[in-house]
């Protein structure tokens, strides 16, 4: 049922699929390049919620309805749920999903959240330990601000190399290998990698290495190279990150150049929109993978991609403490049926 | 390989051992009833550390070494670590776990987190995802003051009902099913549940419908009755929360009075020791689940155990922002070879 490749690379014999998924954004990401792609826009991006932290649970929320809706799919039928998110003990994911009433298990990979969920809702189904999972996560732009940066009132200016949180949430749901889906063909548990980079500005940096080392470790573990795959995703390095994962992995005589994007990079219109270096957290990956990357699976417009989503394992408070900030890199591959 | 059993009750068929354990505790705890039972006491509670998130990090650290110590087993040989805490951004996880170098996937379950991770290291080595798979986690009264109530300096008064973050941490390796080691016969993945208390310092009373959810629950769904176990251990509802759960379950036709404890009422000499409603926090249900528990099983004086571990999924800012808090409890059936 399932076949291991070097330490953490994990074939999916039973190649369970995605069975449907959502994505929900707010305005800016709902007015770039992927605005047709998603399934709803709210250009309220506080959703007619009370505060920013109840936004962010609005916009979970919604994905999950979304993914279920279109898969017609009940939640009593989900055996369980996936989630976590950036928000202080993970709070988006626990009140945006608590009506559900699913079993729950709340996880923590920070901007890989999305990759995480996944991984774990493949390996479960392919494991027959459930029937359907659900992986699910968000991030809003004002809560992870406030929490992380400053409040958007004091009008802090952002430096060249930071990123914008992305307003939005995707969910994927899983189950049994279906005919004309999407599948996981593998997936592979990152390890935390930390090269001594502190600068909290600069999250594409600190994550690459991990990228890079997660990347090299699955294609050399499953004895493929980067032109198998139509598409090597990082989930939001942005422009920083990007250069520099390409130029790590090209010193290791990976050249991925051709076949890399990063879902930071494709959300915005980096031309008009004032977005600095690119998307980032948790609902970056999350709404790029559950629109543009599952239709274009799905549709056949690609065949086999690595969605390699990555997460800086910091918090504001490690960062005062000057402590470094540790990356890591989950990685579903995905493939048409 | 896998037996599933209503919708989150899942018998692990290939019955995966728990190898060795490991728990690490401070001062307070090793002054109370189980300070013969743990590996380590560090009467210095900051264990030299520069700051309280640091010092949590530390106790993360430790418990994972002892447990690999006493089991003679190298980092290397670890397919997978699952570990989270309570801290934002689970920091005394990923900091504390980091060198180590073991794919990771990083958790949040809050106090429930030693279940959890436990129940997903069961999994994975029940389902040969994984040869053997660590289930870490850690608190600390200092870090949990400062982050959930107040800094220490302010001198705060506590409620009657308030329980005490235990400091301390607890590792369980899982491998396969080995002679003479405790095995992990049956899991059960909770579901939020949420009555509406909004308490923060009554964590007991929050937490105590969802144990009383997932243990009748499982009851149910595995056909057993309350006296097949020799004990229903909860993490760390306390006297408040403890009472609660006996009533909630009572009020279902279910009796567990007799075999019912509790990690908070255990950990400390609550006539002796000033900690109000008993212990709490992710280090306590660890704490005692790798040293007096776990020793009790490998020693025959336990034979059948339910380890029910709950969680408030709230944050001081969902609390602020006047949400009420959600409750999760996930669980491990612990048997004797």
């Amino acid at each position: 049922m399932i076949q291991r490749h070097g330490r953490s690379s994990l074939e999916l014999i039973n190649r369970p699929s995605v069975l449907s998924w959502g994505a929900v954004v707010g305005k800016n990401e709902g007015e770039g390049p992927l605005k047709n792609e998603f399934d709803k826009i709210y250009y309220d991006s506080g959703a007619s919620q009370e505060t920013w932290e109840k936004s962010e649970s609005f916009f979970q929320q919604h994905a999950f309805m979304e993914a279920i809706e279109k898969g017609s799919i009940h939640p009593h039928d989900i055996d369980i749920m996936f989630s976590g998110d950036l928000l202080n003990q993970c709070i988006s994911s626990s009140f945006g999903l608590l009506e559900f009433n699913v079993p729950y298990l709340g996880q923590y990979g920070a901007c890989s959240t999305m990759a995480q969920t996944l991984l774990l809702s493949g390996l479960f189904v392919n494991g027959e330990i459930a029937d359907t999972a659900a992986a699910v996560t968000a991030s809003h732009f004002c809560s992870a601000e406030r929490q992380f940066r400053f409040p958007l009132e004091y009008g802090g200016q952002r430096t060249p190399t930071a990123q914008r949180t992305v307003t939005g949430g995707g969910c994927a749901i899983v189950g049994k290998h279906t005919e004309g889906k999407p599948y996981i063909n593998a997936v592979h548990v990152g390890t935390m990698v930390d090269l001594g980079i502190k600068d909290a500005n600069n999250m594409g940096a600190a994550m690459a290495p991990a990228a890079a080392r997660s990347i090299s470790d699955f294609i050399l573990d499953t004895d493929t190279k980067p032109s198998d795959y139509d598409l090597i995703l990082t989930g939001d390095l942005g422009e920083v990150g990007s250069k520099l994962l390409c130029e790590l992995m090209l010193n290791d005589g990976i050249d991925i150049r051709k076949n890399h994007n990063d879902c930071g990079l494709l959300i915005y219109d980096r031309e008009k929109q004032d977005v600095h270096a690119g998307g980032s957290g948790c609902g970056c990956a999350a709404s790029v993978l559950c629109s543009h990357i599952l239709n274009s699976i799905s549709e056949g417009r690609l065949k086999n991609v690595i969605f390699a989503a990555t997460g800086a394992l910091m918090s504001p408070t490690s960062s005062q403490q000057g402590d470094s900030i540790p990356g890591i890199c989950h990685i579903v591959n995905l493939k048409a049926e």
